[in-house]
């Protein structure tokens, strides 16, 4: 464990310090300052890491990945600047959003230059299967696009399903996640059943991953979370707990869910926002659907390291089942 | 000259058709609803059809290029979605622009979405020398944001120089042009020297292109325009007009340019905008920087066709200039 934890902190180690030298000291300030400080900005750094033990776990060199890895991570973090404009978030991992600090219009822009930079990065990897690595990381984009269009469509949608949201995670974080286990195995030179068992491994994981995310938002510790407990229900984002708790939930409760589920986010006072959290939030607890969350969990991070089964016994594929566990131990 | 137009017509056809068949009839509606409306939108599809063009000039055959001039294309219109959010602008080609119709939040997942999908269209075009086409891409949309992020910074600057400007158009208009003509050179297998000419070429017909636009802002005819004639007056924008106009304007009209420059865009009465327009366009009339601008115009489009004679005599060489000479006589 503490020999994961080790070359965990290596590879973040050789991400952080290749994301920090990407952006060039240029002009337009506001714009290079806000993509630096987006780049720079401590984050778990999941992603990249998966790129490089799927490499290496292909039967590829980890290094070779970097590159990709980097992309993939950047890819993300163009995903978060945009989604913070249009959540209106005003926090990120405990820091100030882009567009807090330098406006929407500058916020756009740093979205949009980041992905730049991150195609620039992946064609700087130089592989010798350059354009599947691009297919891939370009279908992620697309997907990861569509995923977020439907979180939007689904605010003023009063009528998902279980299946919905699956649909909409699957495609707004579960892709994301298998285009980093499969962009590391095409790096690696994985066979196409591995590369398939590794898109299975990344999927599982992404779901897990947003359904503990989603949990989160009501159990976690506001402190170490980096933004508001209960944002997701303030927002009334379409959350694994409260399509499951619209499922489960009876009479009043169920009259109460509707309505919330209906209404679009609103301006409420801190006061009022913080009854509806407290309300929602001992709802939930009624419905058992925070247990129902960690049962999903425990389902999607199963199918995922069954799937991881198919590839040889390695040092890297022990770290990513590894990493997987702690992904949904993960307090914040 | 029949002829060109014939060829230009049945170009912008293949171009047409291809545009509109790309967005799948997926979820989410609104999304693919937005992107289908961008792409197919009426344009003039100048740069693609300068891909497709140099490509054969370069001696290859135009047909060729199509995947990657489509693109381009796209590359473009995600360039014109994103920034009619940040102007706010409510129309574009005389219809109603994507935030206009769709809100803010679709229109910047609209932009991301046609990036993915012109990435993926280039994908497509499974060119021999993909790697490169996919760099030269990248450089072009990386340098188009910077432009953008310029044109941002300078509306809250007072004291942009001619120099600051070609920088601005160079990045933000400049580029793409560049890239048109270099990538359909890359797909032609263009020699270094002519990928080269190309280059210089698309750059000069995009400054004057650029030129152009800030002209027609004060003398075109508002229907053919598709806006509101005045509109950079208005919003500030530094344009050619007003920065070579304070470099000749003395006494008033030098204060009262100073003070337009460095004001933001401001709300004004749709009467209070009329006067400022009438004002400043016979401010511009007085410091002759209209005839400036035409100068301008004419100076660098000599410059782009004498670059283009390096590149052997053909049909599509000639299409090219025929093209730039059509560019800075268009009327909108």
């Amino acid at each position: 464990m503490r020999s994961f934890d080790r070359r965990y902190a290596a590879l973040r180690g050789l991400i952080d310090g290749r994301l920090a030298s990407l952006v060039p000291r240029s002009k337009p300030r506001d714009l290079m300052d806000g993509s630096r400080y987006v780049l720079r900005t401590e984050g778990k750094r999941i992603r990249p890491v998966m790129v490089m033990l799927s490499c290496e776990a292909a039967g590829g060199r980890a290094r070779d990945a970097l590159d990709a890895a980097v992309a993939l991570e950047m890819l993300h973090n163009f995903t978060l600047v945009h989604d913070d404009v249009m959540d209106d978030a005003p926090s990120r991992r405990g820091h100030a959003t882009v567009h807090t600090r330098w406006g929407v219009n500058t916020a756009i822009l740093v979205g949009d230059v980041i992905l730049g930079m991150a195609y620039r990065t992946l064609l700087r990897s130089h592989a010798r299967n350059l354009p599947e690595a691009m297919e891939l990381f370009t279908e992620g984009l697309v997907e990861v696009c569509r995923g977020q269009g439907l979180d939007v469509a689904y605010e003023r949608d009063s009528t998902i399903t279980m299946r919905d949201y699956y649909r909409m995670i699957d495609s707004k974080t579960g892709k994301l996640f298998s285009t980093a286990a499969r962009l590391g195995g095409v790096l690696g030179h994985a066979s196409p059943r591995h590369s398939r068992s590794l898109g299975i491994f990344g999927q599982c994981i992404g779901r897990a991953f947003q359904v503990q995310d989603d949990l989160l938002d009501v159990i976690a510790d506001e402190g170490h979370l980096g933004k508001r407990i209960g944002g997701d229900i303030v927002s009334g984002k379409k959350t694994f707990l409260l399509v499951e708790a619209l499922r489960r939930a009876r009479g009043r409760d169920r009259r109460h869910l509707r309505l919330l589920m209906s209404r679009r986010r609103g301006r409420l006072s801190a006061g009022g926002e913080r009854r509806r959290v407290d309300l929602v939030t001992a709802l939930y607890a009624r419905c058992g659907v925070m247990d129902a969350a960690r049962e999903r969990i425990r389902i999607e991070t199963g199918a995922g390291l069954r799937a991881l089964e198919t590839l040889p016994r390695s040092g890297a594929r022990e770290m990513l089942r590894w990493m997987a566990g702690m992904l949904v131990q993960r307090s914040y």
